[in-house]
């Protein structure tokens, strides 16, 4: 396996690029000199990133992932790949929420994100302005409307994660505020590691 | 007390209005010649009830309630009021989850409402367009988009209620639909329920 490449991750809003061990979050791609390999979620983002990147290996269809889960995301399964067992919570525009155990998919869920809940409460009402806090407490019933609104969304959250397969591992924009929230860790790492799994694979499976 | 009298709800969005033992939901309102006991939590909406019915009495302020929740809408004291021990949900373009015991208000939480998820899905992304089914079940992982959809918001607030003091009561639009995937009640006429047992109350007290 090579040293030298570029692992893209093309989201709906944001380029995720990893190099050297250094994660970055792009709105626009450029052209890169090094091998690169990518998946996508963003059709028109994939296209803009082909036409400087014509080289760039898609991993999808070299994937191996055990579900029965019918279209989900590629990016899911990245995060979830190098997961044998265990919750993976990606935390950005939606919070998607996927159960592995010993190497298979046992389903997923969908949340709105954070900023998606803040804005579909200040929608409802100008009363409803949530304000993310970190001294939320689940065991603690709220006596006002922040801790009322953090618990409607966090509360909410918390409460579906704790029902799955532990360990729970967050990852995401939103992960790591998140992660203090329930006894986990956070790898910002996570799809990253699931394409270096693919592409390490790949290469076994060339060389027998 | 007497019999002949109308009890009106004002919401954000509705008129609420009980006649014997009918409940209408209207958008605009009009002049009664009945007494008129009413609640607001919407001033706009609650000036255009009194220019056409001055007479009408505001229960507001002679409600008795025992809680440490600052500014609990008026609403939901009143839903609450009659529910000496159990949880109160009560499903609108909010879904306001209310816990009792022993006549005491435990605290409360502020989920999105159904069409607000709804909403917030689809500005996600286009892909997730929710479709609110009635074979969902908690018990099942999702395995398609609209399950994880439907896990992620109707199972979302079912794992947060579960967790509350039992037994579990219903009300609002949407409560009726949602009681079926809890065991449950349904009870339209909450919040009416608690408007008249605050007008018992002050008949008793200026009786005494």
């Amino acid at each position: 396996m090579e040293n030298i490449l570029i692992l893209v991750d093309i989201g709906n809003t944001h380029y995720h690029i990893y190099k050297d061990g250094e994660i970055k979050h792009l709105k626009k791609i450029g052209k890169f000199n090094e091998k690169i390999y990518y998946i996508s979620v963003n059709e028109k983002k994939e296209k803009e990133f082909l036409k400087l990147n014509p080289d760039a290996i898609n991993l999808k269809p070299l994937v191996k992932f055990n579900t029965e889960y019918k279209n989900l995301g590629i990016d899911r399964i990245m995060a979830c790949k190098s997961v044998r067992t265990g919750t993976v919570i990606d935390a950005g525009s939606a919070i998607t929420i996927d159960s592995m155990k010993e190497g298979e998919h046992l389903g997923g869920i969908i949340m709105p994100g954070l900023y998606s809940f803040k804005e579909a409460f200040i929608k409802i009402s100008n009363n409803l302005k949530i304000k993310y806090t970190n001294d939320f407490d689940i065991k603690k019933l709220p006596r006002n409307t922040n801790e009322a609104l953090l618990y409607g969304s966090i509360g909410a959250l918390i409460r579906v994660i704790s029902q799955l397969q532990p360990p729970y591992i967050f990852t995401g924009g939103d992960g790591k505020y998140l992660s203090q929230f329930i006894i986990s860790k956070y790898d910002e790492e996570l799809i990253f590691k699931g394409m270096i799994l693919t592409i390490k694979e790949q290469y076994e499976n060339s060389a027998s």
